[in-house]
């Protein structure tokens, strides 16, 4: 296997110098070049961004609601925007795949970027702890931090009411197909139909509210992708 | 609205004492309640529990592949085991609620005991950060963390099988109905037919597998609910 190249760049990109750097080569190794790759520290990356987010947006914003909350954490936190911060720091060249991966053009593929960015982030909190780790994570997400706000995020069933409107389609119909259990722990499977999709698309969740949500929430991804 | 009772035995029973005791107050009210109730307090407790838990599962089982960190994660965090760490508590005695869900029996509905439970959680982070947290969740959790295995954790799919051969029922059928996007990002989506099952259920994800193993859980959510 080559080595990997210009290491110290990455880690000036990053703002970081590893005290074991073996924690660095193992984030940036993808399954399929290795069985000592970075899923595991990926597990452990996932939850660490997820708090240091968390924290950072319920100070920032002391009068949001927990959806709001919640909304913009998930807008954070997803591949999409972990991607974009992998891009940021060019980690396309520093990863290292299996041939297939490298064939296929793997470095470039959303999820192993995402992932190998949570890598990271794990390596860096066992390397030395949390409060070194949300340090860096907030100066890597400083300016998406600075931009976002409770009113841009919208929930999915006001988000799918939006899109059909705009292509003047009839509104989706909700429709609770099944409840089960108690009345202090029902649960909720409803239904959401929209014109011309193909597929039902049913919610499960503990409200009514949760379960239309849950439903509209995956119609939107098969209307988008 | 009347006093809370006993808070002193409650904070025996938690094995902490606030600093802050207004924070104890909201992470036991109810939105039913007040408007200053305890959905930003979860929202903050439900990260912090997740790092607590994948940092001890990390540690503790060195071998163990994403997957089944993931799984037994998801088993100590879910509602039904918080709902139990609430029952240990006894914390329907203490909770506030609205009318309405007093008279619901709201007390003993799981997620509203889960949500009490991770709302404490931010509470005491909020009050004393995360070294002392973690030391009283990791507290909390120690039984459990005792017992969970990574080899009792099964992944949906192979769940549904075998519910589904106890019951001498066909296997489900997993179908690739659409894909999307260029080799180095596509989308699947993947429809999952079980006999007798009524909807149509798909998963949408990064790859054929995970898509199918989301198919999976949601089936398995309908049979089981």
């Amino acid at each position: 296997m080559e080595p990997i190249k210009n290491i110290p760049r990455l880690c000036r990109t990053l703002g970081y110098e590893f005290a074991n750097q073996a924690l660095l080569d193992q984030a940036l190794t993808h399954r399929s070049a290795s069985n000592k790759h970075n899923e595991r520290l990926e597990f452990l990356g996932d939850s660490i961004l997820s708090i240091v987010i968390s924290d950072a947006l319920y100070h920032q914003f002391p009068k949001a609601t927990e959806g709001d909350l919640s909304r913009m954490r998930a807008t954070l936190v997803c591949g999409k925007m972990l991607a974009e911060v992998a891009i940021e720091f060019k980690l396309g060249d520093y990863l290292k795949l299996g041939p297939g991966e490298l064939k296929s053009g793997g470095f470039r593929r959303e999820s192993i970027l995402a992932d190998a960015v949570e890598a990271i982030i794990g390596a860096i909190y066992l390397d030395s702890g949390i409060d070194n780790c949300t340090r860096l994570v907030l100066d890597w997400y400083a300016s998406r931090l600075k931009v976002i706000e409770p009113i841009n995020q919208k929930d999915p069933k006001t988000l799918l009411q939006e899109h059909l409107q705009k292509f003047r389609k009839p509104l989706p119909v909700y429709r609770v197909v099944h409840t089960e259990g108690d009345a202090h722990e029902q649960t909720f499977t409803v239904e959401c139909v929209v014109e011309n999709l193909r597929q039902a698309v049913v919610g499960v969740a503990s409200s009514r509210r949760k379960a239309e949500q849950s439903a509209a929430a995956q119609v939107l991804e098969l209307i988008n992708k």
